[in-house]
């Protein structure tokens, strides 16, 4: 058997995340949405029902781009739609990375940069963040080889956003353009949306999985400015968007008030899982995204995860070589998180 | 603007197919079916509706497999599901084929092969048909360096099909896999299904979109040995496929009476097409496929393709350097299709 490519014969075997399909767990380990879309998703689902599911989709969800373009306040040819910001992700390294040519992200973060690299057989330099979870100029040192950047903002695990002023000047001093991988940003206090206008340097990557609660669907999208869209669109598969997806995802970004209100409980909920964290000893960032990072390195914090997927609570178990290890909770409903606490109480007495 | 691959910025501007949104035109341009999936798609989404769309779906959508698996008689982890089958061939191009590497495939086929090969920044071989459409040694001659060779079987545009015998002769000779891109088969007399387990060279791809009349949800697949399949996986997005599509083409492989009528249906409407497209002297490959290939030396068919749009009958005109060009025309009901014939005559006139 040597018919692969090395670079993907190197690769670890792919390894998917726990989703166990038992309803009675409290999952919190995947930083999915607790609450249901917008009700307008079903409607907008059982309209393409109605008209049927024969004829190929709109090869650019173009009803998708013109309501997004709107949002953005951009024209519907500064976005790219994907099947899901993975393929969005996907698309970007397959056009701007060949092999032996050089990524750069920072570490800790979103796994999947590294392994889009291997994929590519492509070089990545890991720039560790601080400990505070900034990120210097070394993000931007040494790197005239560089193809291309990508960060996280907010970042997981650590639920952390570096200021979009911090974006830009990146942007600046990098000689390729920076990925903005906005996936957590409807959880955050700002964006880097702006900055795509001012520097065709900057591309913003969005998902509806987390945000909109619409994981199920696979749907994602890119801003840019033109002539980078124009050249992504040769990359991507040509239907790469499902018919009942891009209905979907229409719908669920033109329910501005059904965001609203799921943010408030989100954020209120997030308040109050970091404070009950804090006062039974862990150490929590503070977060902008729908999801904690806490540490303690007097604790084994995988023996406390394995007694809480005991108690049919997940949450994640991360531990970074060189780095730290904690526990990623993702923020649920208020039930759900008070279920974890109280299994977390259970593990630390 | 120089952030892109040498190879990506070569590539052709990327050009959508012909899908008009207005009802009215008669669409036989790109081998959609033209009767409704089984009812049983409808029932297998909304019931994934009920659940609800906010977690991700399954990452090797396993309850595909199993059901797939024994439709063909292997096990589930022969099995990989994919967003579309260009999802299942841009996995497999990744996985094999390596910059300034080669691939191999028949001329004229789906023009996606090049794409592909395109985007990887690999060579590519077309290795021109005989116009009888048989294809000879010259397919597997000089070989040594390649890495991935695709046989689309039935061929498009000409609805021809090589015989398994002679692809597992291919499989035999070439150094590399053999991917046999089985898209049309639904409508074919043979498939290549048993060669898999002969030999590990030999991958089968099928797709949902044209005989179970579902191109508006993206879903493919491939059958190849285990560890092919193993391998693959790695390469493929983690979560490629939405959840309502899962569950829709589980549903739709599980309707074989739904098949076998359609296939009918459309097997009837294919000859008698086929007999009046010769019956006005036009000349018609016979078809293994949901369409047929008319070519006719002494006609302008761009300008029959012209004259058919302005009567709101699309088919596909397609002109092949080197080789010749024709109209490639989808079997659509039978009403469409005496409407579509009704219209040629009056071009013919």
């Amino acid at each position: 058997m040597n018919y692969f490519r090395p670079n993907i014969e190197a690769m670890a075997a792919y390894q998917p995340g726990e989703q166990p399909r038992v309803a009675k767990f409290i999952k919190l380990n995947t930083n999915e949405n607790p609450y249901p879309p917008s009700s307008a998703v079903r409607r907008a689902i059982e309209t393409v029902l109605d008209g049927g599911l024969v004829r190929y989709p709109d090869p650019a969800a173009d009803v998708f781009r013109r309501r997004a373009a709107e949002l953005h306040g951009v024209e519907p040819d500064w976005i790219l739609c994907g099947n899901g910001s993975d393929d969005i992700l996907t698309i970007v390294t397959r056009a701007l990375v060949g092999e032996r040519e050089r990524m750069r992200m920072p570490y800790p973060s979103y796994i999947l940069y590294e392994t889009l690299a291997d994929i590519q057989g492509a070089q990545y330099d890991p720039i560790p963040y601080e400990q505070d979870w900034s990120l210097g100029g070394t993000f931007t040192s040494g790197a005239d080889d560089l193809k291309l950047a990508i960060i996280a903002n907010p970042n997981s695990p650590s639920g952390t956003q570096i200021a979009p002023r911090q974006i830009a000047e990146f942007a600046e001093r990098l000689p390729c353009p920076l990925l903005v991988d906005e996936a957590y940003v409807d959880f955050a206090s700002a964006d880097c949306i702006s900055l795509v206008r001012e520097n065709e340097k900057v591309m913003v990557a969005r998902s509806l999985s987390k945000g909109y609660a619409l994981a199920g669907i696979r749907f994602g999208y890119l801003i840019a400015q033109p002539p980078l869209i124009e050249r992504f669109m040769k990359v991507k598969d040509s239907y790469n968007c499902n018919a009942l997806a891009i209905a979907a995802a229409t719908a669920a970004i033109d329910d501005r008030s059904w965001l609203a209100e799921m943010r408030t409980k989100v954020l209120a909920t997030r308040t109050r899982l970091i404070e009950r964290l804090r006062d039974v000893g862990l150490q929590v960032t503070d977060s902008e995204a729908n999801f904690v990072w806490a540490t303690q390195p007097e604790l084994d914090l995988g023996r406390v995860y394995e007694q809480l997927k005991e108690m049919q609570v997940l949450v994640r178990y991360l531990g970074y070589p060189g780095w730290n290890e904690g526990l990623r909770i993702s923020v649920g409903t208020d039930d759900q998180v008070d279920a974890f606490l109280n299994a977390l109480g259970a593990t630390l007495v």
